[in-house]
């Protein structure tokens, strides 16, 4: 999940304000609102040392009436602590219902400094992420909401905050050599975190990244979650007891984290390097279904993206020189009578590639989570638990061997319009737009909201999504059979 | 789960074929109501080999309308499935909306002959849990009836039922050599069967053990649950759509697999053999309880069983030697009101015994599944939820090193009638019975019916229930004192 994370995000000052005089106030009513139904809370903080855990519970507990809430710190355990099962510190801190408990790190210790740093056996932390899952449900089946943020700073910024704490006298003392240690295992400790996200980002207790590298961004993003949380779990509380919405305000919008704001759009490739490029690659694509074949890897591939991105005609170049009886494009649109009497899902199963062979997904399983979310076609509940439950089936064929390609071709709003109007001026092109695209166009918004989670979601270590620049359609084909060529030689010479 | 089934259960053939008229009536009818509300059911049948799944799949059938179900026969994997991911072509074969689905044999081959007999590396059939269990969570959030039968019959009987079919020529063929070393190796099996039962067992998709020595006994509680779990299915979906029952009739009460009835209550010792053994094991246990503290073994007691059944005198003489510093007993009564504010494991989580300390919980967390079940305190979902949480919650103590035993005293009903009698004639006894205790055991039936589920739910491998024949009380201290030396010892040698 770390990967589509845009730590440049910043707020102004001016607009801080603004934000946080409301966000304050609403918080505080939430709370009341909270305890009034006994509703227990938990928000856990995670994070990077120095990423400024402290300073934002800090933040937090301005807003909340001491009487109703714990901090609990979490510190190596202790003799008592050891000598107990390894939840057992946690369960007792559980809040009662109706008060909050803000843990300042947590159980997922276990599976961080724990692991990294050697303290337990493989086995012991392995098991972790299924203890966790089951701590976490037991919980929110009983009624509690459980918010999980996870402060994330790159490396050099922990580097550029160490250095500064250290030059200050009265700070200096901060960073001990454990911390030094710890940031020299940067990546052996993100490999771990993006694992820990991954198994323990649930419809019960779903992770929220905070970009921290700007004080002020993460700080209204931190609250934003809380309270929006906290007003879902209202919502559902006083239909369950009264039918109706009670006196429940519309859900804040959290902040977008936008992994698609930062594509370089301007991307782009001459006709000539092109040319060259197409014909090298394409070669190369031809020996490795080959090699796939002989070697009985199955390959997925999977295009999403903008209306008039381009998706045919970056699956034509991709397969131009393929030999046919490797590979299959299978064209997905709305399910006919029977898709629809199955699980969604179902429709997916019934085309996953025989190993040795290629499957090219034109428009995947994802659209439950982008036109069937936008449009209503499924309910909240559904599809905010199709992440979880596609990452399951991703997980489970790259588990078998296969080797899975997620492309999200990206353009810009203005290029579509210019492409849509292109293609209406020109009588050859004009069957491929519809009224359907204009309408869709008009939700450009509601779309890109669901494009960021979905990426965000299920971008995972054994899927990653791939963001293809593509308001140049010719850096964008050469971009796709670049990184085909590049995970292809990877898993052939595994 | 399968040490807790009386396998001697049978139905005579009068009562058989009254009990079947009804049954297979009521089936067609809800085939036909589940088809209209387009509710798909799946059918798992998994057993012994010789256990009779073929008859009882051809027995259910009889009632049912053929253009509405589709039987899939589990083989080996062919080539074509063994190239895609393992679930790939049991996803192929879900049914659609009203349709059903029935498996002989299923996706449960991977964790059971696959794993037996080394056809996949440990590292891929552990993984099947979790395949498993995601696959049967989606389905059954989608809307699915997921029933899945384990028919159980003993090692002896499965021999003699192969002896039986070599004799006569016309079925000699059926019995292979393969059948012949699956059969030596019946104790492996068990113990995979086990852990399949363990980690498989789960709300949306439990197992149901049918007792398959006697073929009309087994039929029956085949039609009855499949019967009781498509009606709870119809209810919860009429209450969704139309807010009442409709046309649902009342749920079938499932045959009881009573492991209580099969209980030798007679089972009794004389003072002189008493007063020796008492002597003996006391001695050992004091010993134990030191070297557990040395070597920080931490053990937890559970006594549960029905009132009068004696759990306090039998407490008081297996703690009667012991070193008062390194037990508790735990005497668990209606929660409080900072308990009910949590989650109810949440109090015996503060109770876990440090490494090296027994705690000896006098009733317990199984509360849950008895007195709240049977008097309306826990809602269905709450206490059905519970095995489950209850299982995982034991499971992470005894990962984490803890000796876990739990004991049900069991005394007749007329047993019961003389204590309570005597007590009060007893003047010095009279307070320890109450208005209370007669109230419950007006509810003699339901709480068996509870006792009997929990007994069978939740006796597992890490942690399994020991009936005690308590009418003698003097046999049921020794049998405890014998338990505790046992299985202390076999821990602390390990």
């Amino acid at each position: 999940m770390l990967d589509k994370v845009d730590l440049n995000r910043k707020l102004p000052r001016e607009e801080y304000k603004a934000f946080m005089r409301g966000l304050e106030n609403r918080l505080g009513e939430l709370q009341r609102e909270a305890r009034g139904l006994g509703i227990p809370v938990i928000i856990v903080f995670e994070g990077w040392d120095a990423a400024g855990k402290g300073t934002m519970i800090n933040r937090l507990l301005i807003s909340l009436d001491p009487r109703g809430f714990t901090v609990h710190p979490v510190n190596p355990p202790n003799e008592e602590e050891l000598f107990r099962p390894f939840l057992w510190r946690f369960w007792t801190k559980t809040p009662g219902r109706g008060r909050i408990a803000i843990f300042d790190r947590s159980w997922y210790g276990r599976v961080l400094v724990a692991r990294i740093e050697k303290i337990v056996k493989p086995k012991v932390w392995k098991r972790a992420f299924d203890e966790i899952r089951s701590f976490e449900r037991q919980l929110s089946d009983d009624g509690a909401v459980i918010i999980k943020f996870f402060l994330h700073i790159s490396r050099d910024e922990q580097k550029k905050r160490f250095k500064k704490l250290q030059k200050n006298k009265a700070t200096a003392w901060k960073v001990t050599e454990d911390d030094w240690r710890s940031h020299r295992a940067y990546d052996s400790y993100l490999a771990a975190i993006e694992e820990m996200l991954e198994r323990t980002d649930t419809k019960y207790a779903p992770w929220t990244i905070v970009e921290a590298h700007d004080r002020r961004y993460a700080s209204v993003k931190v609250f934003k979650t809380v309270i929006s949380r906290i007003e879902n779990k209202l919502k559902t509380s006083t239909q369950d007891d009264k039918g109706d919405t009670g006196p429940v305000k519309k859900q804040s919008e959290i902040l977008l984290t936008s992994t698609l704001e930062q594509t370089d759009l301007s991307l782009s490739m001459n006709r000539e390097e092109y040319e060259q490029a197409l014909d090298k690659y394409q070669k190369r694509v031809r020996e490795l279904e080959h090699e796939a074949y002989v070697k009985r890897v199955p390959v997925v591939i999977v295009y999403e993206g903008w209306d008039a991105a381009g998706k045919g005609g970056n699956i034509r170049r991709l397969v131009q020189k393929m030999d046919p009886r490797g590979y299959e494009v299978i064209p997905v649109a709305v399910p006919n009578d029977i898709e629809k009497a199955h699980h969604y899902l179902w429709r997916f199963w019934m085309q996953v590639p025989k190993a040795g062979h290629i499957a090219i997904f034109d428009r995947s399983w994802y659209g439950r989570v982008l036109v069937e979310r936008v449009e209503g076609f499924a309910s909240e509940d559904e599809w905010k638990r199709a992440f979880h439950e596609i990452n399951e089936m991703e997980e489970q064929w790259t588990n078998f061997g296969a080797v899975l390609l997620k492309f999200w071709l990206h353009i810009g709003k203005e290029e579509q319009l210019n492409r849509f109007e292109k293609r209406q001026k020109n009588d050859y092109k004009k069957w491929k737009i519809t009224e359907e695209d204009w309408r869709n166009r008009e939700k450009w918004d509601p779309y890109l909201q669901a494009v960021d989670e979905m990426l965000l979601r299920t971008s995972t270590s054994y899927a990653p999504w791939h963001v293809v620049e593509s308001n140049s359609k010719l850096y964008a084909r050469i971009k796709v059979l670049k990184l085909f060529v590049k995970n292809l030689e990877q898993k052939l010479s595994a």
